[in-house]
């Protein structure tokens, strides 16, 4: 996809930090890190969300899932322990419609998740990065 | 596992509400909901951890992912979105020591993943459920 962030990244019009790669899957660090360890890991094949996978994409996602857990190995991680997310759509928090698996840790981890209350839906398209 | 919650309610040995199953995955509601909709998925085949997948499990992992994507859809909370979650170990927040994918939804959900300062480490055993 032309104007998709994470195919331009995983095609390397973009700069990443990327930390792994295969013929599937890109891994790099998150811009905005929320933990001290933070890595997005992306199937190089546009899938724009979760909703989306296909039977045929179960393979792929277990693969993401099991290179994050490698992921976490060889960053010392995994003793401590750390999340795995995946946001889909808006009221799952998404913003770039790419699939992309959240990896934190680094360090023990407060989460609060919870329903918004009262929320205000956006204006079409106002707070989503287009994947077109 | 003898003593493991989630193997127990795989095994039909402990009550849960059951929302979906098949030969290798059972889903159910979490006794805790954090949104309207928050159910548990796990292998009944016992895993403590993402930790602990090996290359063997990658089409089990993959399959969870797909199964909580079809569930969603069942739930109708698919256009709105969700938060599909491993917590992993201790900094994760893992409390049950049984692979379950959290899969969180059916409303706008607010987020705030961040480390915690100055945390006090729990002693051995403290705050884990034990599968033995």
């Amino acid at each position: 996809m032309r104007n998709c962030l994470f195919c331009n990244i995983a095609n390397k019009k973009r700069p990443a930090q990327i930390v792994y790669e295969n013929k599937k899957i890109i891994a790099f660090k998150d811009m905005y890190p929320l933990a001290p360890v933070h890595i997005l890991l992306i199937p190089k094949k546009h899938i724009s969300s979760i909703v989306d996978i296909e039977k045929k994409d179960i393979r792929l996602m277990g693969e993401l899932i099991f290179t994050a857990k490698k992921i976490a190995d060889d960053f010392n991680i995994s003793e401590g322990g750390y999340k795995l997310l995946f946001r889909v759509h808006h009221h799952g928090g998404q913003v770039i419609e790419h699939i992309h698996l959240h990896l934190i840790g680094g360090a023990p981890l407060s989460e609060d998740i919870h329903p918004i209350l009262n929320e205000t839906k956006p204006s079409k398209g106002g707070d989503k990065a287009k994947c077109q």
